[in-house]
């Protein structure tokens, strides 16, 4: 099947069964849902995926959004989906009913925007971040502010932005120099922003820009940052439009996700922007990034939607071509036998395999991680609510970044399965790799995020997330211990449990030292090591389902369905795991090759 | 300087020192050449690259080579190039006198090339594949077809290129079905071949291609495969040129190299296509083979090469960007510092040591394996030259893949160096990144590779040449050992060697049982594993000559730059060779998860 880019098969059996969204479905918040319900919106999104997204996936990349003339000129379907996409409850969907949204979990949402993003990764931004910014103001904005943009958003009449980098300071914040002066009930604003994501494009109503900006004599640094809401046209109180002086200068045309609009923008170039404050000032930073947790949800989610629809392109590919012969027991070939299919030769069964386990384990991991969101505001009790609280913090930096890393190599291994043709534009997954390798630099680089993951997050409260993350590890183990295939693998999960510890232990020696950049110069191999950790978790989690499935005779899924998830977490022991060893070699080191002083040359 | 695409100093103590170009200067073969000839060569090779190469390289990708009305359209610089090119000498260069050659050793040859690819990828192919077709011609073809051809292609008037591929065959060589019917003298060639690198230009006077076919009745397999001179244009004595009937039907639009034409050729459509056999029937693969390692050294130095430039990129950038600050001794950032340099950064100081190991390893690489073959031909005594030979032999598939692998990786960490601007069309590190990805494909893949290696070199010849292997690794490891500063490394490389053994006989077991597919399902891990100690070795190498040059108060370069090189010798022992604990461990594991049975389902 051409137009096989998602599974929705394990999609289902990750939702339903390994991360049973029931006990999501049975908080108070979500009682108007059920499995069927979330069965039926994932089957019509899927239709209209089918329909709307698919078909446009690659003409978008050949036909680029760019700027001319002052505007963004972007695919008509651009314009289309967000009307259609409005209309399915793609924007409301996640928000509460008082905000005219679905309060759908988001689980769901997650899993809707993973299909749609597996089908055309190009179009779902654009409603992305509508939904980030307006999500932003029913948080923390004043009610005139929410019943002015807020209904405009959801329903896709307006679009969204989270304009936060400048040219000087890049993903250092503290650097912001766009500047808001108080003037009467709003703010002038002047100032640049880059890397602006759906910005503008050519026929756009209006786009609400979630602005971050410094007042006059706000304190240096991140302590000094506001949040503003800045609309291209402001609404007058008839509902006309007047121009608010927000000037798209150009566009960054890019090395992939082409049709998806990246754009520079100038804040008051003739003295005449204005902006709302958004909630306080000074506090902007700490609301942006009380919204970030979703936000890198999303991103890991659009990295393994892409990860998962390469899979399935180089899994069809690799299923119809037949070329050489298996070895036999001599060592030789016979070149009378007829050709195999390639999906036979293990080399390349090795490379479809990587891409499995990374694909299916990335999105295991973003249905957890909403899970945890899910439960963070929905549990009746505050402890509860607490606890899923920093499961989803310690979760957040490795579901941002295990599927944009190793998606790419997951990517990058489903090319190699085509050979040459891999390579040539007329097949499609030179256009995945290409798409995916902005996920690991977007909203925080995998650097930033694996110095949240050692820096922040392993050591906020005392460590108690990583505490709580540890129990549930160990809750898994338990279980699976007692399921006897499944013994030996349980075991090899427990002693990676206990190496990270043991890494853990001498990573904080620096950090109690005050050797603090000693302590971070590692982060990123600690944030391989981790995640590799995690994932091996997920998948002992998935071969538990099916092995349960399989003891019981289920029957929702094939037996053939249930042993392929069983060899896949077989394959990932095997193959995946082991590198945490390595891996720990290297966090166990002591010397100090990053940080070395100016006294001896590093890079002559 | 933005034209900072290779570091000449590091390319000369490589040469000069760490591989002692003055061993092969001091043979009979190479006595017009010494070290300042080849000085004086190299420096005009960097001249020329400035002016004729690096400034097409943006524009050739931005304006791909591509079919237009039974042409292919290349940028104008591809005939400036190849004509100037061949007054250079880059084409004749390797050749021996007697074929009209300079006889250069292919150490220099090497190191011009790969100063030409560091500053464009796109061009030297054009000559590189008229070098191969005209070496099959010197060293197979009859004394006719020599004085036909070698003379035109060799001072640039005709081009070359090797016609392997057809479409339902890929790497399967064994399935060509190109057919060569007697025919006089001659043959009656008809076929299609597909991805012929440089296969037609617009303009070019005229293309010989060297082409795999299968005479009438020849056995089934690779052993019934005969190669043919195949030219695009007859020559008639009277050396006017006659359409032979090769028809280029299309292109082959790629993710990079965009600038180098991929063409699909048509042999004998009208049943006029002539080509003439080269040496003996059945024996075209062998030939093809025996210039293989000389191809595939070509191709890790191409990638090595690309690797090269986009670190003088990435090195250039964090050198200039001023962004966030370091961490001080609380823990904190105090932003009323000055921002910092990005290089200062301990994580971005991580990615850019990366892109210095992998890219001066595989330099080293590179030159090693060209001295190889240089001793393999030139050296006095036959067991010497055997010796070479079979160390050639083993290196061939390494020096094809690690840079073509690894060089992938670290362009990937080059482009993250950027952030959000490496991702955009603007800067040029999204284009190395696009241009690197095909040379794990040309000439073999990764898979290919692999099993050349583990499967044909390692056990060919019983064993020898990876026992003079190990022995070359072995002196170095004594060498160091006896330097105070390195004894801890090279006992952490002895530690490898000894890990390999341990390796390769978990390995061999399964050859011995017969169980040969199970021997070779991991011949990629096993390539990640043994390149990883063999580069280990190499910087263990560089490490002990700028040890030495530190301890003998050399003043041929600074001591920063002795300084660096132990520097990130340190940083390999550190972040990568560690990761062969992780590698031998996967390798070791008896489990057989690739060759596993049609009883279970694997791909459900």
């Amino acid at each position: 099947m051409a137009n096989q880019y998602v599974d929705l098969e394990t999609l289902k059996f990750l939702l339903y069964k390994v991360h049973a969204v029931q006990e999501v479905l049975d908080q108070e918040r979500y009682a108007d849902y059920d499995e069927e319900s979330i069965e039926m919106l994932l089957n019509s999104v899927k239709d209209f995926s089918d329909k709307e997204l698919f078909p446009y996936f690659r003409e978008m990349d050949e036909n680029p959004a760019h700027f001319k003339d002052g505007e963004i000129l972007v695919h008509p379907q651009v314009k289309k989906y967000i009307k259609a996409g409005a209309e399915m409850g793609f924007i409301s969907g996640g928000f509460p009913y008082e905000n005219g949204g679905m309060q759908l979990p988001a689980m769901a949402s997650h899993a809707s925007a993973f299909i749609q993003e597996a089908a055309n990764n190009h179009l779902p931004g654009y409603i992305g971040l509508t939904i980030g910014a307006a999500e932003l103001i029913t948080h923390f904005a004043n009610k005139e502010l929410n019943e002015t943009y807020v209904p405009k958003m959801l329903d896709g009449t307006w679009g969204g932005t989270m304009c936060l980098t400048e040219p000087q300071a890049g993903s250092s914040l503290s650097d912001i120099v766009t500047s808001a002066n108080p003037d009467g009930n709003s703010y002038k604003i002047h100032g640049q922003k880059i890397f602006i994501s759906a910005g503008d494009y050519k026929g756009a109503k209006n786009i609400i820009h979630l602005v971050l900006a410094r007042v006059k004599g706000a304190p240096s640094g991140t302590k000094g940052i506001s949040l503003f809401v800045v609309p291209k046209n402001r609404p007058n109180s008839n509902g006309n439009l007047t121009s608010n002086d927000v000037q798209t200068v150009t566009d960054f045309q890019k090395m992939g996700q082409r049709g998806y609009s990246t754009t520079h923008l100038f804040f008051g170039d003739k003295e005449e922007c204005q902006g709302w404050l958004v909630g306080e000032e000074n506090q902007g930073l700490k609301y942006m990034f009380l919204m970030m947790n979703s936000a890198r949800i999303g991103v890991g989610r659009g990295a393994a939607a892409i990860a998962s629809a390469a899979y399935q392109a180089s899994l069809n590919y690799a299923n119809e071509r037949p070329q050489g012969r298996n070895l036999t027991s001599t060592g030789k070939k016979d070149a009378n036998q007829e050709q195999t299919l390639i999906i036979n030769h293990p080399d390349v069964r090795r490379m479809l395999l990587l891409q499995k386990v990374v694909t299916e384990g990335s999105q295991s991991l973003v249905f957890l991680s909403a899970k945890y969101y899910d439960l963070s505001i929905s549990s009746a009790a505050t402890d509860v609510r607490e606890k899923y609280r920093l499961l989803l913090e310690i979760m957040t930096p490795v579901v941002k970044t295990y599927p944009s890393e190793m998606g790419k190599t997951a990517v990058d291994n489903g090319l190699q399965v085509l050979g040459g043709y891999g390579y040539c534009s007329d097949y499609i997954l030179q256009q995945y790799l290409r798409d995916i390798r902005i996920f690991a630099i977007y909203e925080g680089t995998t650097g930033i995020q694996s110095q949240d993951l050692l820096g922040r997050k392993i050591t906020m409260d005392n460590g108690k997330a990583w505490q709580l993350l540890s129990q549930e590890i160990m809750n898994s183990i338990r279980a699976s211990m007692m399921l006897e295939p499944l013994t030996p693998y349980a075991q090899k999960l427990n002693a990676k449990l206990d190496l990270t510890q043991q890494v853990l232990r001498a990573l904080m020696g620096f950090a109690k030292k005050g050797d603090y950049q000693r302590f971070l110069a590692d982060a990123t191999p600690f944030m391989e090591f981790f995640s590799n950790i995690i994932i091996g978790w997920l998948w002992l989690d998935m071969a538990r389902e099916a092995q349960n499935a399989l003891v019981n005779g289920s029957t929702e899924n094939s037996t053939g369905f249930y042993e392929s998830k069983i060899h896949a977490m077989e394959f990932y022991f095997k193959y995946e795991l082991p590198k945490t060893t390595g891996l720990a070699e290297i966090l166990m080191d002591n010397s100090r090759a990053l940080t070395i002083g100016t006294d001896k040359k590093v890079f002559a």
